[in-house]
């Protein structure tokens, strides 16, 4: 198994991702991207998309970006990770980008900016700082 | 409309909400407590509930406690929020309770506590704090 | 030596806190308090007591109380911290109390409130959280 | 007065700055540069520089960068900061780069980016991110 196919079943272990239609469209050294619709299922009271969709997908874009630098017997869990919403999130799709920061035998820092599209425009609508500790593999 | 029917009715608008199954179990003066089970379509890679699913109802919690501050003819939107997971996600059913650390016109300071329950016994999982805007009602 | 020994010794240690005349209060099982005065060197540009000052305070007593659940060979850094700032830096001294919310061997996730006292009477000026990391004494 | 003029007076207010021997080395648009020794005054236990050392530079440069982006009768404050301490602070002096993430009427975001530099090269030492809150100038 390489890595990425580590990283691939990874995700399509996480039920989340699929609940919300995620899929892992980048993974690269330090990176990784996820993009997901604005489903109606997951809006707040005003209509825009709720604060824990965009989470969702810049904690997991976060995460994945930190697993590109495990071995195949790694995982990664979140252990602490806070997020700025910068503009509502309203659009087609959503999709977040995660970078690590800082790589880490104990912790990594990874973050991770989530970006609302429509008619294939990205508007900047949330930026995440969070700590990613590596555990094994299930 | 009272107060707690306009929570109530921001809390129904919220679609994120019924997807998850949440309900707002205790409203109180910047007090808000929601429930939801721990559901196959909100689990991690592990099998552990999904930090997208905590943060969820923890953020969620933390605005519905500020919510209780405001006026009929507001509601508040999440400007920026972290999370600390402190324990795995596992059990029948996710707890979160929110609480106003500091009232403010511009912005309300709200915490979050999250429990997981399993046969009755509540296990703290993750606390967050936040910071809530205050913005016209829908 | 005993532990609350090994712990004043740290707090002796560390060099910030004599420059900023900061006293080591309390000391007790997952808690500690550190007192320091208003002083007219950490002041930012409207009079108040620097966000820094408060911030150095909170961060020690959040350091400190997991400090008191480490061995005599250990000591504890911080991985990451942030400070809600709730009300203005105004009085006569600043009370940083400090308290583990979640143990762990591998991180310890605690939490610090910020009092500004003014004739003794308490205001509550910052909430800290944060994540302190175990590493070997000096 | 210029907003450079209106900032480096904000600047040369701060008795804060003074203590820890801190100069505003850059000043652009929506961007500031903050300079200061790691002197022997600002340590922790272990010798490197103390947290709060970091965190006050990091906090001050993301306020000015905020800060360029003000009119002449207003100034910031920080309402909520969070920081990533990612490498000890050990060198010669450390450089601090604040940068707007987002602007905004109400609250702006803003991060900085945190460098140790030794013998002129520069090691990422700490990211923040945060929420300035724009105030009448005093």
């Amino acid at each position: 198994m390489t890595r990425e196919e580590h990283i691939r079943r990874g995700f399509a272990q996480q039920s989340m991702m699929a609940t919300i239609g995620a899929e892992l469209t980048f993974v690269g050294e330090g990176r990784a991207e996820i993009t997901a619709p604005l489903s109606k299922g997951f809006l707040q009271h005003n209509g825009f998309g709720h604060a824990g969709l965009t989470f969702t997908l810049g904690d997991t874009a976060a995460g994945f970006a930190a697993m590109t630098l495990m071995g195949l017997d790694q995982a990664v869990v979140t252990s602490e990770i806070g997020v700025h919403l910068l503009s509502p999130a309203v659009g087609d799709l959503l999709i977040a980008r995660g970078q690590v920061i800082k790589p880490g035998r104990r912790q990594i820092v990874s973050a991770a900016d989530v970006y609302a599209v429509t008619d294939g425009a990205e508007k900047h609508i949330a930026r995440l700082t969070g700590t990613m500790v590596p555990i094994p593999a299930g």
